[in-house]
């Protein structure tokens, strides 16, 4: 008898049935606003009061009363006219500002204007930037430098965000080495935990790394069984597949639910999504490639509905294609690209082909080109979507 | 008298004079290749042994000899063929593998093929993703990831990369408080600090923030003088225009060379970019956005042509306006805008227009569009370049 094969699914369809059984529970935290760069909000904040909080000269100049103020007549400085630097509160009974460079100084605390000013000319209002109350940043937004910053001006010293999911990785293999270790032959130097770390850190998750775990079921369960314990995703390194040793499928399968097993794509296909005791379970497959590209696929969106509420849509940028791609039919092909801005301003982009164990075709790429299914090789100069992967 | 305006420069001039005087000086520093993420390489690193550095079974299967093994006569295991799992060691005489679901099991130890394997299939060579001695990662390179992992399974267990420029901000001003003081009339709290950080970090600097110096010539001069003798860079923040207190011109003629004093943008026109003891000196305007805007336009490149040799070339998106702009003549104008991706995958640009003040310009954009000098306004619809600053 022959062992029997994965029946592939489609990748749209494995991403909705994974996705639709997935929903990392809300939590939120209340952190300190100037250490929050980079966290997601989870309320929206408001402006604790108006900026600016009074009027405020936005020149250098002089300030007056507009309706007083003529062209050409002298003014009396403490009388007529006060001199104001940006930044300074407007003086009573002023109400706009003459900018410096219009101002003719006569003698000491005299000075005539050329043009007459409008009321509220050259000054601030008060709130004109967030008026008290305001929404200074929604919910459900990254926290960049310029949102700190409002936030810190508006009187937020505090933000509440969004708690991180907690993901754990299990390197599986009685191969695997760290890297402090030269390999031996049948050894292999478990670098997957690199990607992991370094790619879903960067979507937002608090990543830990165990032990590497030998291929027994007994100790790939009980592994499995403490990190649902402990985490809100679990992430197994290899096993993923129908051969000797790759038992992530029955453990998740005592554990609770394989939902899918083997997606039809390239490099990557034997992926396997499970959810146990509420807890997404993936198992990444073992090939550095598809170990990537499955984080891509099942991982990152699942980060992205948690902190957005919906995936984000991918930058891409249109490209001709430096070299023909081969594509394998029934399945979507994920190339790994690079690309190279012309003097013209357009893109030519590089095609890395290559299996899924070749991990110099994921250093020095911006992104992905998808061939559809249905399409076996694309000629040089073909105009393709490039979709971008650096952050 | 009138008081002097500033005479300003076209906005290429100004940068392509300052780049010309600054020149980071090359350091670097030996660091653990697993605590280099985002690190810029300055030395290539190249592979310290062979990936893979035995031949390794690529699918699960039998090894066999290709010449030796007949579709349709039975093979005994120890004699004819080997059962392999992905990433074994090809056993001596064996040279191909022959994938698990093409192999019928006939009895205990005994096997047919369907179809004649050849040569080398499903083996990985030794070095066939990284031969001893090739290129993993060139020197300029910034390690992402797949750097990292590539780098730590062809044995490279530290990396030389590009130590960060330090760099200092000195934010100036009596008027200015720290946020966590409720601001007075006539205070304003300090925030500009937050972009520097930010975005500094980002692209690469090591940033220190001192305290808030007032608007006094000595201490100001005291200030940037002890900042040149610990920092690579120092950016002082307001104070830069011509106006009372304006003192940072001056401080930077006595230390140094003012090298552009005022560039025909907006906004922040009145940005001073000056040379003291061979580094670099920048006045940023004091309003947010146009700190903001002259550390995208005088800082960001300082540190890309120290890092990678060059500027890099900016993604950016073309969009259709959905509101219209104005703009000034003579200047180039910089509109924050948001971005909005339309159902038919199009985009739409929403520009954020309001003065240097508006912090509430910088909250939520995805890039800016650059209205030329000669350009007064761009009415709604039409398509616009949008140079993303997202990192």
């Amino acid at each position: 008898m022959k062992r029997a094969q994965l029946q592939l699914m489609p990748l749209e369809e494995a991403q909705r049935l994974f996705f639709a059984r997935v929903l990392l529970p809300d939590r939120e935290e209340e952190r300190e606003t100037s250490a929050a760069l980079g966290r997601v909000t989870s309320r929206a904040c408001y402006a604790q009061r108006d900026l600016p909080h009074y009027p405020m000269a936005a020149m250098d100049g002089i300030a007056v009363r507009a309706c007083a103020a003529r062209p050409g007549e002298k003014l009396r400085r403490g009388r007529d006219f006060e001199y104001v630097d940006t930044g300074d509160p407007i003086p009573e009974p002023f109400d706009s500002v003459v900018k410096i460079e219009e101002v003719r100084e006569l003698g000491e605390d005299t000075v005539e204007i050329e043009r007459a000013p409008s009321p509220g000319m050259h000054v601030r209002a008060v709130g004109e930037d967030f008026a008290r109350g305001a929404l200074v940043v929604p919910a459900g937004a990254c926290l960049t430098p310029e949102a700190i910053a409002a936030l810190l001006a508006t009187g937020n010293l505090t933000v509440w965000v969004k708690s991180q999911p907690k993901i754990v990785f299990i390197p599986t293999g009685s191969e695997l080495v760290p890297p402090e270790r030269e390999p031996a032959v049948g050894e292999i130097v478990e670098t997957n935990s690199q990607l992991v770390k370094g790619l879903v850190s960067r979507w937002g998750g608090a990543v830990t790394v165990t032990e590497s775990v030998p291929n027994e079921l007994a100790i790939l369960r009980s592994a499995v069984r403490e990190a649902l314990a402990r985490f809100d995703i679990v992430l197994v390194g290899a096993g993923t597949s129908k051969g000797r040793g790759d038992w992530v499928a029955q453990v998740v399968r005592e554990l609770g639910e394989v939902v899918v097993h083997g997606v039809a794509y390239h490099p990557g296909h034997p992926v396997l999504l499970g959810v146990c005791e509420q807890k997404p379970v993936v198992g990444l497959p073992g090939y550095p490639v598809a170990t990537w590209l499955a984080l891509q696929l099942f991982v990152r969106p699942v980060l992205e509905r948690y902190y957005y509420g919906q995936e984000r849509p991918r930058l891409s940028v249109w490209a001709r294609l430096a070299q023909p791609i081969k594509s394998g039919r029934g399945f979507r092909e994920f190339v790994r690209a690079r690309l190279e801005r012309l003097p013209d301003g357009s893109w030519l982009v590089h095609p890395k082909q290559g299996g899924a164990s070749k991990l110099s075709t994921l250093v020095h790429i911006d992104g992905w080109i998808e061939v559809p299914e249905d399409v076996a090789s694309l000629p040089a100069g073909t105009l393709v979507e490039v979709k971008l992967t650096t952050p």
